[in-house]
């Protein structure tokens, strides 16, 4: 198994990145090599900088850099030998079999449309969040902000997509997946929810629950909750605040604890023709490592691949 | 300064609206006389029950009950003995300068829609919650269930509602109007919140300080929140399943505690022709004495009044 990730990405490259990296390498052990994609210079003075070894890692060189503030679209194509696109050649031609970064988020996306490409029957590639079940485990959330205006056929894949991915990353049998929505009866929402719970009451396509509501939000009584990607962008930034406050208050809490994205380190980019995995652009190098096993999980249960199985 | 209470509606009535009602007869002492509407031997009974005096009520009769479960706008106008329906129509007359309640919440808006009815240029009367702000005072947040589908003009009026609601009953000056949204610049968001963005950035109806996001709900940055029904429904019900797990797990902590909504008590319905104050089913007499006592503030601030001038 070999993971790509782009080492120039992120608030705090190559440093964070590095860090991350060997951390994860010592896990992963034999299991996954590690292929690093940048300044090839700079790499290998930031992996010395910080007590790993070399020899433990490919080196990819990659002369340029697309900056966090550029603009994805107009300098993706410009740079074709920036990290981001190097990645994304290496990933198109089966070289790596995950590509994960930090960097800038919509050069991410973009160069996940214009090179892997979506799959074919998915109307919109998403992205996730895991919000942390009181009872243990996670619920799984999307989308989370790419899509801030969906149909009701878009929800409808969403069901379809976050099932895949608790299924085969998570390893959660038969996924009980829910629509966000404000009241439990079928009638109760917006048009979009309203029109999304018809299509999906009598699905074969996924395990649906019905409705649920921003207070099972960490309930056990769902493991995929399905919304458009305004509604779950607000949600995550507010659980974020929420654990922003839990931790100026000094609060220390088993519970409370699993809210720190760093556990996570990412989302794959769901409904795309290979594994693609982002991270928050300040990741810590717990948050990288974290990002690379989520990596290596994505890349084991062969998850774009099961999508595209799942959409023929 | 006269507050009417449906004491017939919520999960335990009678004896939680009556605690409440002693409890804020106390606390509000001559300033304002409360009116209790419902079954007048069985509020006599639960006055006496719970160590009230039944001179410091005004009680008036009303032989009928709107029951939870009840469809709103078929039983409003078959019930006209009902206490809401008797309550919404000493409001009418005048007999009363706020009319509160727990009871049947589409009753209430139904009775409110009915009788005194949505002021004139207000397109979609709304309810509000109160997200306690880390550094003190609360963020008032509206639209929070009434309406789930909204046009760009309705945010525009909540910002409008939110506003004054803060000047006149919270008294914050020169209130800061946020548009909750995935983004901070003026270009991102839903289509929905882009056409909203584009309507309040020059406006003078009142101080818009442009988006805010998630992270922000619980800020200083702003002090009203506006955002369709649906959005926040879920950022509501969210917040109260953060609360319910600080509880669960035994945390004491001064910061969250006031997002205990017994504090609050409930919310006006703002945009309609007299005030009207709602709170949960399930208040507790603590809730129930402060939705009374935020009755009375609304009532002193004379709210539809101001509201009804801001929209002439």
């Amino acid at each position: 198994m070999r993971i790509g990730i782009d080492i120039m990405g992120g608030d705090f490259a190559p440093d964070n990145n590095i860090i991350g990296a060997i951390q994860a390498q010592k896990e992963l052990g034999s299991k996954a090599q590690l292929v690093l994609i940048g300044q090839k210079e700079e790499i290998e003075k930031s992996i010395l900088k910080n007590q790993g070894n070399i020899n433990d890692f490919e080196i990819v060189h990659a002369s340029e850099i697309i900056g966090m503030g550029e603009h994805p679209a107009k300098t993706f194509p410009r740079k074709p030998d920036s990290s981001i696109a190097v990645g994304f050649g290496l990933l198109k031609l089966g070289k790596i079999d995950a590509f994960a970064g930090i960097g800038n988020t919509g050069a991410m996306l973009v160069g996940s449309m214009f090179t892997v490409k979506a799959i074919t029957g998915v109307i919109r590639p998403c992205i996730t969040t895991v919000l942390p079940k009181e009872d243990g485990g996670v619920n799984i959330m999307l989308d989370v902000g790419t899509n801030a205006d969906c149909k009701p056929d878009v929800l409808y894949q969403f069901g379809m997509l976050g099932s895949l991915f608790a299924k085969h990353v998570y390893n959660i049998n038969n996924p009980k997946v829910g629509l966000l929505n404000i009241g439990e009866e079928e009638e109760k929402g917006n048009l979009l929810t309203q029109a999304a719970h018809v299509m999906m009451k009598d699905t074969k396509d996924f395990n649906f629950i019905g409705n649920v509501e921003g207070r099972d939000l960490f309930s056990d009584k769902v493991d995929v909750i399905v919304c458009d990607g305004f509604t779950g962008n607000v949600v995550l930034k507010e659980a974020e605040a929420f654990y922003t406050q839990i931790k100026r208050r000094g609060i220390n809490d088993e519970y409370f604890n699993r809210f720190n994205y760093e556990l996570y380190g990412g989302t794959p980019i769901l409904g795309v023709n290979a594994n693609v995995i982002i991270g928050h652009g300040s990741s810590s190098p717990l948050a990288v490592k974290n990002m690379l096993l989520l990596s290596y999980d994505v890349a084991k249960g062969n998850l774009s691949e099961k999508i595209k199985k799942a959409f023929a």
